[in-house]
């Protein structure tokens, strides 16, 4: 398998990085260079694998590619114990990774990237309260989810938590509150086994 | 089964009813007030049964409840003609749902609801534009992708095709260029057997 990674840390792209060091599969990389006057995401022959620009990209040994961060992650865990085979936790699963895609990430990921990658300063008031906002509103309804379990779905680790671990990691280094559940299941993702950090970026920004 | 809807109509509640009625699933229906001061969908008691506080929500016959569109599809679609069997196939159609959750509908979902229930005069320039832009990509890539079958997934229609298809049916309305593989598409859609077009709102607005 090959993955298509970036040159500074995404957390889309360390979600399957996780997971495969937790699989143990073997796999080559491939690293874009996303700060080029124009992404190599954006430029031939990328596009040409994944028309909508953007990585991670997984490319099997067949040619076949597979982009989306979550969806990969759903691929490559089917059949192991980090995806149930229970229809309804597979859904459940999914509500979670759909969740971190449309009410998390777009928050949380993106304050990240402003903070350690330039464009703070560019932001208006009004949306940098909307990050900060939105992306606390998301940080509250994993805290409430972790009443109910040490991890997202079934209360067994699986790929529902690696998808929420890739940008909760860093939402208390940039000014989000983090809750006590929320806290101690960071932890505990961190003391799952066979656990990798997220990638150091050449330049030292970031956690 | 019941399943949540607003009183006015969502794509995301759509894309659920559309598969229930191809499924041929009775099931029962709670209309919430979005449009109320504080809107019913971030109230007790249905924030109890969804801390995210958004429609739809499928609940199951036991209590059991599942929020976020693209997760009910993939539930309800299981075991059926219009979710594949196949491994790659199914991680594929999840492809496409997070595609849609993440690089379309925040956009064209965004821009419709804006057009017919106010908010149009309150964007700046700015972030109309990028509304326009960020939803014309979206819909680039999904009329590359068309190249290469008459539906986005294995060639047979199933829920890719259901969750891009809520949205993708009113961007000509609201200003969008929608190119001649994407509009064959629809048409395909809208000729499926058992197919339901979006209600139409109270208020006779929008599509």
């Amino acid at each position: 398998m090959h993955l298509y990674d970036s040159n500074i840390p995404s957390g889309n792209v360390y979600k399957v990085q996780l997971l495969l060091a937790q699989l143990e599969v073997a796999y080559g990389t491939t690293t874009l260079d996303i700060l080029a006057p124009v992404s190599e995401t954006r430029r031939p022959p990328f596009v040409a694998k994944n028309p909508n620009g953007r990585v991670p990209l997984l490319e099997l040994d067949d040619g076949r590619v597979l982009p989306e961060s979550n969806a990969i992650l759903f691929y490559l865990a089917d059949g192991t114990q980090y995806l149930s085979d229970d229809r309804f936790e597979r859904a459940q699963t999914l509500q979670w990774m759909f969740f971190e895609q449309y009410s998390h990430e777009p928050y949380i990921a993106v304050l990240k990237f402003f903070t350690y990658w330039g464009g703070l300063e560019r932001l208006r008031d009004d949306e940098l309260q909307r990050l900060r906002t939105r992306g606390q509103q998301a940080l509250q309804v994993m805290e409430e989810q972790l009443r109910s379990g040490d991890f997202f779905v079934g209360g067994r680790y699986g790929i529902a938590d690696i998808a929420l671990f890739a940008y909760t990691q860093s939402a208390e280094a940039i000014g989000f509150d983090v809750g006590p559940r929320v806290k101690a299941w960071l932890e505990r993702v961190r003391s799952t086994p066979r656990f990798v950090p997220i990638k150091r970026d050449p330049l030292g920004k970031g956690p």
